[in-house]
C-alpha cells in the first residue's frame, strides 16, 4: 500500500523533501500557509524530476501523489514520516509540533530539518518527545544524499531505526549523531568556512569568485568522494595517520587566523559580496544555475556509483534494494521462457544527451550493455561468477537507431536469445520508450576464460539456465531487424 | 624544442609536480638529498601514469625524461620552471632558494610549494627576489587543477604571465592573489575546518568516520562544482544574495563555535584520532586508496568535463591548446584526401574499464562516437554549426570488438568514408593500439534538420568537404569487415 508522508513547511527545503518522496512513490500531503507554496514546490518538483530518476540504473516507482491542504491536522492523515521544514524559530517550531502531534499518529516519524536547533530544544514541551528527531537534509534535497538524524536522549530506538529505513529506501544516508550540538557536524564546518571567507573577502585578499575557485579546483573535488580524515589518511602515506598529525598539530598555534572574531555584517560588506557574486555568477540565471549544479551532480555521483564509492555507493544500495523481488532482480528459472526477458527499465540520466539535444549513440550501446549484463546475472554469470574466473565478451555488435529519446524517458529493454549453446550467445534487444521503438541491439558473445582470455564453455549451470530460455525463445518470431548489415537486410 | 622543469624537494608534492611536467612532455631534473627519494617519485609517477592521461581526450605528448641530480646547480641548469618543496621550515627555503639563484636562468619562474609561508618572508635576502613565488599546489598534485599563485609585491608582472601560461598549458588553474596571507586562501577553510573536527572527535560528538560521511555525502559533492558563494547564490534563489545573506547573517553571532579556541594536541587525542581513522580506512592500504581516490577523482573531473563546467571545463580548455595545428584540430582541406583520416588519439581513461578488467564495449563506441565528430568537425559540421540547426544523426552502427585493451593505453582512430554524398554519410572507423587493431566501427548517418529531426540536405560548404574526402577515399581498398552483419560477412 502507497505510503503517506506530510510535508509541514515548503519553500526550497520542504520543497526538495515533498519531490524525494513522490519519485520514490509515495504520496505527499503538503501544509503550508504561503500563498505561493505550490508553484515553489512546483518548481522544485520540475528540477527534481529532471535530475533524480536518472540516478538509478532502475526506474523508479511510479510518483505518488502530491496535494495541498489547509490545516496540519489534515496534512499529517495517515502519514508514516512528517516533515518539518518551517521557519528556523523556536515557538514556530514548538507550535508546529504542538499540532503536528495533536493528529498524527503516534508512530510516526516526526523529522525536523532545522538547521540550528538541538533536538532536546525542539522536544521541549512536546506531548511525545521521543517522536520528534531532526532530520537535516542538504540542498538540494532531492538528490544529495546526507541526512544528519539527531534523536536527542529522549529519542526511541524502534523509531530511529524506522526513519533510517525510510532514508535508506529513499537513496539518503542517515548520519545518526547520538550526542546533540549545535548545527550538527556539517552546517559547523560550513559555518568556519563562512567566516573565514568573510574576512578574505572583507580584508580584500580574494573575491567571492576567487574563494570559490579555490574551493572547486582542489580540496572540494577531493571531498566529493573521501572527507577530511580519509583524505589527510591518505596524505600522510606510508608513514600513517600519526606522523601526518605530528606534522599538522603545530600549524594550529600559529596565528593564522582570524576565526575567533566575526566579521561585522555593515551594509558595505553585503554590497561587496552581492556585487562580486553578481559579477562571478549574474550571467547565469537561478535557475539555470540550478540545472548546471543538478547535471553536475548527476554526473559526479553517477561516475562514483560506476566506482562504487561514496554517495555512488549509496545509489547501487538503494538499486539492490529496488531491484529486489522485481523482474529486473529475477533469476532466469523465475522467468518466463516463452517471452522475451525483461532486462532493463530506468530512466535516461541527464548526462546522457549530447549536443543534438538527445540520447547519445554510445549511451544506447551502454544500455544495451547493461541488459546484456542483467541477462547475464540472471543465467548466473554474476559478480561472484566473475570473479571465479569466466565471463563473457562481446565480439560484435550491430545497432539500429530507430527513433531519438530524452532525459527522464523511461526506456524498456527486452531480450531475445538468438543462440545460447556452448561458448556462444547471441541475444537480440529491443529498447522502446512505452509502445515507441527507440533502437535495437544485437550482440555476439563469447564466454571466455578471464584467466587465458580464451573461450571456455560455461558452467553447467550457465549451461543450463541459458539453454532453457534459448529453447523457449527458439519458438519466437525472428524479430525484425536480426541480422542486418548496414546497407541492407542480409 | 624540449623544455626542462626543474624538482628541488620530491616526496608527494614534489613527485606530483614531476609527474604533472614529465606526462605533458617536459624533461624533468630532480635534487633530492634522500636516498629513498628515486623511490618515492616513482610511486608517484606511477599512479599518474594511470590517471592523468584518460582526463583528456586527445593523447598527452610523449613523454619527457626524469632524471635525479647530485646537486641544485645541476637540477636547474637550463630549467624554465623550478619548482621547490622542500620541508616547511624559511631557512632551509632561503638556503634553497639561494643555491637555485647561483646558478638558474635569471627569466626561469620558481615556485615554492609551501602552504604556510608568504611571498615576502620566501623572497627575503633572494637575489632576484621578484623571481620567487608562491605555486602552491594541491594533492595529488597531477590531477587536482588549483594552483594557488601568488608573486607578492616583488613579483614581476612578465614572469607572472609566464608562470600563468605554463600552468594553463599543463592544464592547471593559477588563482592568482594579488595580496599575501598566511596559507593564502584554501588551506585557511582546511584549517578551520580541521579545528572544529578536532573539537567533535575530542567532544565525543562524532568519529571520524561520521565527519568525513558529513562531509562527502553532503555538502562535500557540492564543492567539486560550485564553491561556498554560488552555492549560496543559488540556494539564495529568486530573492537573491542579499536575501540570502540576510538570513544567513545573525547566525554568526550564535555562540556556536569553539573556533575562537585551539584543542590540545595531547596524546590521547592523537591516538583517539588514529584508532577512528584505523577503524574507518584501515581495511585498505594507503596504496588502494590513493588508486580509489584517483580513480574518483577521474570519473567525476571526466564528468565535469563532459559538462563543460568547473574542472572539466579546465581539461576541455588545455585539450583545445593540444588540439590546436595538429592533425586533430585540423579541417577538412588540410587533410590528405587519399588516406584514412586520423580522427582520434586518446588514452583510455581509468573509469572505461569494466569488471572484466579491460575497455568495456560501450566506451568502444563512446570513442568512435568521439571519433565521428572529430571527423564532423573537419568537415565543418562543428558546433557553430550545429548551433545554427544541422546535425547529423547516426542510423545505424556495427562494431566488430577484436582485442581487448586496457586502461593507459594509447588507442588511435583513423577513419575512412564509404559514402558521402548528400545527406548520406557511411563511415569506417578503424581502432588500434599501435599496429593492433582492436575494433572497427562502421557507422550510417544522416544530416538532419535540428528543427524538423527530420533528413535534410547539408550545406554547400559541408557537402564539398565531405566529397573531396569521400572521392580521395574511392580509391582505397575496401575495409576488412565492411558490410558485414552477425553471424557472417554479407
Amino acid at each position: 500500500m502507497t505510503k503517506t508522508a506530510a510535508i509541514i513547511g515548503g519553500g526550497v527545503i520542504g520543497g526538495g523533501w515533498a519531490a524525494r518522496f513522490v519519485l520514490n512513490g509515495w504520496n505527499v500531503r503538503v501544509f503550508d500557509p504561503d500563498p505561493e507554496a505550490e508553484r515553489k514546490i512546483g518548481e522544485v518538483m520540475a528540477n527534481a524530476r529532471r535530475s533524480l530518476p536518472g540516478l538509478t540504473d532502475v526506474a523508479l516507482p511510479d510518483e505518488g501523489t502530491l496535494s495541498f491542504h489547509g490545516s496540519i491536522a489534515e496534512a499529517v492523515e495517515g502519514a508514516e514520516w512528517i516533515q518539518e521544514s518551517v521557519p528556523e524559530r523556536l515557538e514556530i517550531k514548538h507550535a508546529t509540533f504542538a499540532q503536528v502531534q495533536a493528529a498524527c499518529d503516534a508512530e510516526a516519524v516526526i523529522g525536523s530539518s532545522t538547521s540550528g536547533f538541538k533536538p532536546s530544544e525542539l522536544q521541549q514541551g512536546a506531548a511525545r518527545p521521543g517522536q520528534i528527531m531532526v532530520a537535516h537534509p542538504f540542498n538540494p534535497v532531492y538528490l544529495l544524499p546526507l541526512i544528519e538524524l539527531v534523536p536527542g536522549e529522549a529519542g526511541e530506538a524502534a523509531l530511529i531505526e524506522k526513519a533510517k529505513a525510510v532514508l535508506a529506501s529513499l537513496g539518503m544516508h542517515a548520519l545518526h549523531l547520538k550526542k546533540e550540538i549545535d548545527a550538527h557536524v556539517a552546517d559547523r564546518f560550513l559555518e568556519a568556512v563562512w567566516r573565514e571567507a568573510l574576512w578574505l573577502v572583507k580584508d580584500g585578499i580574494a573575491t567571492t569568485e576567487e574563494i570559490d575557485d579555490a574551493i572547486r579546483y582542489g580540496f572540494g573535488i577531493r571531498w566529493a568522494q573521501m572527507g577530511l580524515f580519509e583524505t589527510y589518511r591518505v596524505a600522510g602515506g606510508e608513514a600513517g595517520m600519526k606522523h601526518f598529525m605530528a606534522q599538522f598539530g603545530p600549524a594550529l598555534k600559529w596565528p593564522w587566523t582570524k576565526l575567533m572574531d566575526v566579521p561585522e555584517f555593515t551594509d558595505e560588506l553585503v554590497d561587496l559580496i552581492a556585487g562580486q557574486s553578481d559579477a562571478q555568477s549574474g550571467h547565469h540565471s537561478i535557475r539555470e544555475l540550478e540545472r548546471i549544479r543538478d547535471n553536475n551532480l548527476v554526473t559526479m555521483m553517477r561516475g562514483l556509483k560506476a566506482q562504487n564509492w561514496g554517495a555512488g555507493a549509496l545509489i547501487n544500495a538503494q538499486e539492490k534494494m529496488m531491484r529486489a523481488g522485481t523482474a529486473l532482480g529475477a533469476h532466469a528459472d523465475e522467468v518466463e521462457a516463452d517471452q522475451p526477458v525483461l532486462t532493463a527499465r530506468r530512466t535516461v540520466p541527464l548526462d546522457w544527451t549530447d549536443y543534438n539535444g538527445h540520447m547519445t549513440e554510445s549511451r544506447y550501446l551502454q544500455a544495451f550493455a547493461d541488459a546484456t549484463d542483467r541477462f547475464m546475472e540472471m543465467i548466473g554469470c554474476d559478480a561472484d561468477y566473475i570473479a571465479k574466473g569466466g565471463s563473457y565478451f562481446t565480439a560484435e555488435t550491430h545497432i539500429r537507431h530507430l527513433d531519438e529519446v530524452h532525459a527522464g524517458a523511461v526506456i524498456e529493454i527486452t531480450t531475445q536469445v538468438i543462440l545460447g549453446a556452448g561458448k556462444k550467445m547471441h541475444l537480440f534487444h529491443e529498447m522502446r520508450e512505452g509502445a515507441r521503438v527507440l533502437a535495437s541491439g544485437e550482440h555476439f558473445l563469447l564466454h571466455v576464460s578471464l584467466d587465458t582470455r580464451k573461450p571456455s564453455p560455461p558452467s553447467p549451470a550457465i549451461e543450463a539456465a541459458l539453454g532453457r530460455i534459448a529453447q523457449g525463445h527458439a519458438g519466437l518470431p525472428r524479430p525484425e531487424g536480426l541480422g542486418r548489415a548496414i546497407g541492407g537486410a542480409r
